[in-house]
């Protein structure tokens, strides 16, 4: 009988040792895209990728996000300034990476940039906010993929975008979960239409971590702003105490 | 043993038949406005709930087919044009709505208006391709509801919201999926925001019926569209013996 355990226990430690050691190899000449690197988690991947090898791209919307970011990792790294809600800055950071990667392709493209606020309860809100979500967390990463999709293709590389928890669960008023259920669809469709070229897509669903995004401070400061410009037919349909006992 | 059956099935008919008879009552009061009523089920449902009685609020996109719908129905369905990209459309939509509900509010608004082309694989997609969809199905849908929200919970009434099939399941590229995951989203929030003040929300989620919206032709021939203006390597990607085999 315990010569039975530990043989399966041998085996199952021998197996997973194998496993583990499957790691992608040649790091130093694969190249990975990532957008919104000022910050957050792009910012934390961009720095762990460039620590392991990779030849790192970051994506970041102010010159001194991306100043900053050098100044954190190696001469690998590079940046360029990129807004995902403007085709024009898109296509030229497209040209910006296909002058870069050449004939390799793009190992990796992760389109991590997005934004959270203004989130509050729908009807306090204006179509102009929830557009200015979508046009940053889905059609950014839309565009971005789009553009940048011929580059994976050449490298059989692979699609990663940020979802959230959000993408799975309603869980706020407003544009957040909405743009992230979009970014499910994308994705999955996307997957199966790769899949057959050998490119792989991938959604990353992170539940509240602490990031400039879920800083309660900026999320309340937020709220307060929507509350302010809510009509008054909504202010009296919730009152004060509702955002009293929320927020406040 | 017959017994319990028998009886069993008596209590089972008995409890359906009151169940069958809770039925809305005081129809000829209550007012309910739908989106898209040019076509398809926003069509289909207006003349369907005129019949029953009901006071229907018709919002079409041209005034040919207003003209047509009336002509199908009673005197008490009104129609009004309504484009749901527009802002001002919208605003003007509700205001001859305010004018006519009064003081009863809306009973129910049913959010119908939608579109499923451009639909084709991403990669053959611009960004604009996305915009065009999701300004109808999703923002369109939230800008709607959220200027007649007020209305609505004046008469405890209903939102009805129309998602799809494609918005559980991703089963196409492009924005129709994407968008109609977002109108999951949306309504799920709304429901929850909505309950402590009487107010239901509900979605429908249609499979594949026989609406303008299916029609194989129109869908062919905005796929033919989208491939004609694809970038060539993207038509080198894919080749053509794919498209044949897929919609030619």
């Amino acid at each position: 009988m315990w010569l039975y355990v530990v043989g399966f226990l041998g085996l199952y430690y021998l197996l997973r040792g194998y496993w583990e050691r499957q790691v992608v190899s040649h790091l130093q000449e694969k190249y990975v895209f990532i957008t919104g690197c000022g910050s957050g988690f792009g910012n934390l991947l961009a720095r762990q990728l460039d620590v392991r090898g990779f030849k790192v791209l970051a994506a970041c919307r102010s010159e001194q996000s991306a100043t900053q970011l050098r100044s954190q990792t190696s001469e690998r790294l590079e940046t360029v300034i990129m807004d995902v809600t403007q085709t024009n800055s898109i296509v030229a950071a497209t040209q910006w990476v296909k002058e870069r990667v050449g004939d390799k392709g793009l190992w990796g493209l992760v389109n991590n940039a997005g934004t959270a606020v203004p989130t509050a309860p729908n009807e306090w809100l204006t179509k102009q906010d929830f557009v200015t979500i979508l046009d940053v967390n889905l059609l950014g990463m839309i565009e971005v993929t789009l553009n940048l999709l011929s580059l994976v293709r050449k490298a059989r590389g692979r699609v990663v975008n940020f979802s959230s928890i959000a993408g799975r669960v309603s869980l706020c008023g407003g544009g957040y979960s909405i743009s992230k259920y979009g970014v499910e669809a994308f994705s999955d469709s996307l997957r199966r239409e790769l899949y057959s070229f050998g490119v792989k897509v991938t959604v990353i669903e992170p539940g509240f971590f602490k990031t400039g995004m879920t800083c309660s401070k900026k999320v309340s400061k937020s709220i307060l702003e929507v509350w302010d410009q809510a009509c008054p037919e909504v202010k009296e349909a919730y009152g004060e105490e509702f955002l009293a006992s929320q927020w406040r």
